[in-house]
């Protein structure tokens, strides 16, 4: 693992996922630019002192001069947004596969540099947008998918959170801090943090691609540097009509991730804050509400599930279904399948959807959204 | 009542609205252009014949030529669209107060006279924006004027349906067929039917108006002639970030209007389906839900109510709010005393507001939409 | 109307039941047992003084005097519990139609002799469980029938109150205060004014009677002088079983009625404070939630509705159904139609029941509770 | 481990949550009484072949004959509930700690023997009442040991299941199959697996314990020799009254443990299917929804967390907080404190409460239920 020291959030979480089904097991980390916070980290995981580096780049070359039964198989890239690229390139150039957060890089050759490096080395490259790993996003998918929906018509995709409804970011939290530093988030900090996560679940339940778009962005809280809320206007392959919202100023908002996708025949609701059910709602109002566990549900929905209905699973079986899939796919052990995880190229989509938004933002009209990134990693 | 004859949907809830309290006796009618329906309807209600009339304006001469004490007081407009302004146009200059239907007019122009008149003749002039006459959204309009909210950063409001998701206008559906023609409608049809709701609710509960907006309307269902989905995104006064969502193809949704206010200090969330509840959302995400009956609430919302708590109140009983508001003020006996529905001012806002959407999407930008009516009627 | 003088509740919401299908005219009253408060309510209605009465045995004098096409038709009983017996009675001798609210009265010798004179009399006599009014308990009802539920294995019903979690009574109060006196509210609080409306309710839906019961009562609050909390386990015909919980100490609930009836195929689920969805859970947990006015619901719900989905009807709108039901009955002019509304032995079935509850009570062990009253008035 | 060989539920459930914290490796097993299922379960899992036992007797052997510090710390006990007893008495009286799945015994005698076994030896024992381990069934105790609800005066717990609607354990189902059989469940079916639950949550929050029992178990499904469907009527310390309902027969419900608990000033509503809330309720019905992860929750509740509000946590996070806090009160490192799990006598009381209302049921009447077990383990 590289990142996830004392203050970070989503080191432990993917610390977590990884445990639960035990198919991994944390070897080596450089979990701080610190070397006395990583040594420290190291230690309360329990590591080997050994394994625990004072940087990324003495990490990947430290473990790659190990016996290849030895050393680690996959890293877990947990820094801030910057550090993104420049960690993942070192082990994949070691020859590691990578699980990495989003978004993917700050631009947008850096992703595609990526892509290429995953694609030339056959190597397995995870983009944690883990909201696609419940299993009752699988479920809408394979229900659009098997047409149940009729034509998609309409999606109104909302992820809105409230915990920059303050200047949060000058008052030392660490997690705001680098969140609104360009130099370390980005061109965006609403779009690329949570924005990016509602782009992918939008294009990962309908199948549908962006062509064009129009941005508004926004800067609520006075001495910010980044936008803090977001709209965007889609226009989806064939013409169907898509919104986007996005917030961080949204007072109360928790993690409201919400995506509605109208179809000619019926429609489907999904909200991240009640993950195990997924709303169907036919023409005339009558709604049917499926929840995890249920009989009816689908392949994809049911092999992504470890209880019974009715017994809640949450963030961190979905985020663990996304390190489970990695496993798979990294054992490679059932060829021929192919595996569901966000890939490296999902994480260039995602860069390039926030960079063509700030623009039309910058431009004040509807730009041109349409993208291929080159061939990604191994699946 | 002009208007409100066989297939109608609209007369009835006037009628069952102004019997309710019993404040209101129907008492003559212009029911159809066609003379025998009219006939028909005014017999079902036991109407005099003598008062049931061919055409809107025999029944304004007919009510003029009768004895003060036995003419009606006030009529109920609820014809499509396009005959909002001769109708109303014909009472007020006979000297009879109003009450009509959303959209006011079909041009601004006409919007614009219809106060003139109400105001020449201190009349009174109220359109049916019948849901802010809910006691929660006055609950809600209370709160933000209180200070409750802090100052308002975003406002998100949505009016969805879903019942024209297929060409219903080509299959001899009343309601649809004159919504769908624009000589009848006017230049929109989701904005003017039901964004107009959505717009005169924002304004009603944040106390803001726009200033300047960009639209983007759609025509999902091939056929149709005027749009049936729209965003506009909201710039209100102050800089607070608006965004309006409105859709007559969202398939499955009944009738799903809701407002969020989001505030730097509280977040409110009202939706019409449950009329009854009000949300407010504390910064760390504590919801409170305040029910009609409560004993915190306001006055506004008391006095709107007509049972405990926990005895749902709905439709039919916030749009008598408005015909009960109305009477006082007709009967002026509370004088000085300002009275709480929607005037012939508020409509012209909402026929201003669709005509700058309009304009916007024509022209694929932002466009200025700050706009003062004229004085209006007796209040 | 008798009752419903200054100070009531149920009289303003049956005033208002009566008058929003334009069915009803009210045309006299005696309002209150103090003439000078029933001359008051009179003349706040607009009734001709002369038909505002000192006393109920006037009234029924009165009225009976007046020429045929002059006097009322019909009479709305709503006294406290005790006044339900002479006053009903009056009418029904006198050759009135009668609309009584519930407990029907205070002993089941009462209640028989109701029964006997509606029949006798060939008279219309319906009691106000207004809760079975509701369209999507009518719907329920006809899932019932139509056996989609397979066979009924459980019901659980509870209505629950909190407004009595204080001496209400000994402050006044005068809803509290004629419930908690033994001699006006009979051998019962909690089961008559509420607990009898979740018994009516159960019996509507599910067609099943009460064999056996085993009632626990409780008095919570200090100084109250009847039970203000009660749990009744039922056991229904087939050996369906049954609990009904009811309670007016439950702090801080509004009017929460609920019905579930589990069957060996599928579940229902309706809540009062919700009335217009009805669940319906398949055995793996689906939910299908149906809305009032949509496509496939049964005649009995749709002909019981006035607005389409979405525009949420409420309880004065359940109470005007058996209003217009009646007056359907009352003018017979379907003939052989079946119509539908609680009966005067629904009524009386209602009173024995709550007096078996006592009966087990005091007892302490199970009481046999099978029942049927005498035949009763026209339908 | 015991138990939790191929076919198993629970078992699996354990391992997850052992494993979610790290603070937990799974060394040695009797998985099934089949040696080569426990050996199957033993490789799968990745064990020493040494390590995986044919029997609990060779394994608590076999462990105890290990040096100290290479012998297991504490055993989990996943059987079916018949071998509850022995399995537990044998790891105590070799000296190993015991974290044992409920309901704790099948008689009285034995759950007060593994008391006295643990208070001996001075060992940890847990019992996985799971359901208060979840941080808002924390904050809930909290608020009630704070005084926030008042005196409280009535209880409802429900725990309500649908999967046993058939006759399951005729078809083979292997948790159907030793639920309904008398020799291996014990006394009951519902009381003992779900209804035990109930009660530990009822107990848990409020802090009260039974005083008199009135139940009523049914057996609803033909042919099945235990109940599966049970009312319980509770009087509570102090004259709480308490309504408990249970069943393995409700159609539809998936795994409904909700509980509601009315006090003088507010109440609290806690819903397992949705364990990150926690609604309290005013007496005028306003509802506060409190979420996981708030500002205002209890140290009891924020230190049982492991996400922000919005991250939903479930059923494993919740079995994991039991386990965690096991760990603790092993390691005994933070010396002083009391440790947040459920104990040896909590399973006591859970198995007296089961015979008591077997007894009540038998008897047709009321009967004591006041019961103090014996002292248990460490803390």
């Amino acid at each position: 693992m590289v990142g996830g020291g004392p203050g970070a959030f989503i080191g432990a979480v993917h610390r977590m996922a990884a445990a639960l089904d035990g198919e991994y097991e944390l070897v080596a980390g450089a979990f701080s630019s610190d070397p006395s916070k990583s040594a420290q980290t190291g230690g309360a995981l329990g590591l080997d002192p050994s394994r625990v580096y004072d940087s990324y780049q003495r990490m990947a070359e430290g473990e790659a001069s190990l016996p290849p039964d030895e050393r680690l198989e996959i890293v877990s890239v947990v820094t801030p947004n910057h550090l993104h690229h420049p960690v993942a390139k070192s082990f994949l150039e070691a020859g590691f596969h990578v699980v990495c957060d989003k978004p993917l890089t700050n631009t947008v050759e850096d992703a595609e540099e990526l892509c290429r490096l995953a694609a030339g080395g056959k190597l397995v490259f995870a983009v944690t947008y883990n909201y696609t790993a419940y299993p009752m996003v699988k479920e809408a998918r394979a229900r659009v998918l098997a047409g149940e929906l009729g034509s998609l018509r309409k999606v109104v995709v909302e992820y809105s959170q409230g915990w920059l409804r303050t200047l949060l970011e000058a008052e030392g939290q660490k997690q705001a801090e680098w969140r609104g530093d360009p130099t370390r988030a980005g061109a965006s900090s609403a779009l690329g943090d949570i924005g990016s996560h509602a782009h992918d679940l939008l294009r990962y339940v309908t199948g549908l691609e962006t062509v064009r778009l129009f941005a508004d962005l926004g800067t609520v809280v006075a001495g910010r540097r980044l936008e803090d809320d977001a709209t965007v206007l889609l226009e989806l392959d064939g013409g169907t009509r898509g919104v986007l919202l996005t917030s961080q100023i949204s007072t109360g908002e928790r993690n409201h991730l919400r995506l509605r996708v109208y179809g000619s025949e019926a429609a489907l609701d999904w909200c991240q804050e009640q993950p195990d059910r997924l709303r169907l709602v036919a023409p005339d109002g009558t709604e049917t509400i499926l929840h995890r566990g249920g009989s009816s549900l689908s392949e994809a929905a049911s092999s992504a599930t470890r209880l019974p209905g009715g017994h809640p699973e949450g963030f961190i079986e979905a985020f663990a279904n996304v390190y489970r899939s990695v496993a798979r796919a990294v054992r490679g052990g059932q060829s021929g399948q192919t595996h569901d995880f966000p890939t490296v190229q999902d994480g260039a989509r995602g860069v390039h959807f926030i960079h063509r938004a700030v623009e039309s933002h910058r431009g004040g009209g509807w730009v041109d959204a349409a993208y291929t990134p080159p061939p990604g990693g191994a699946r």
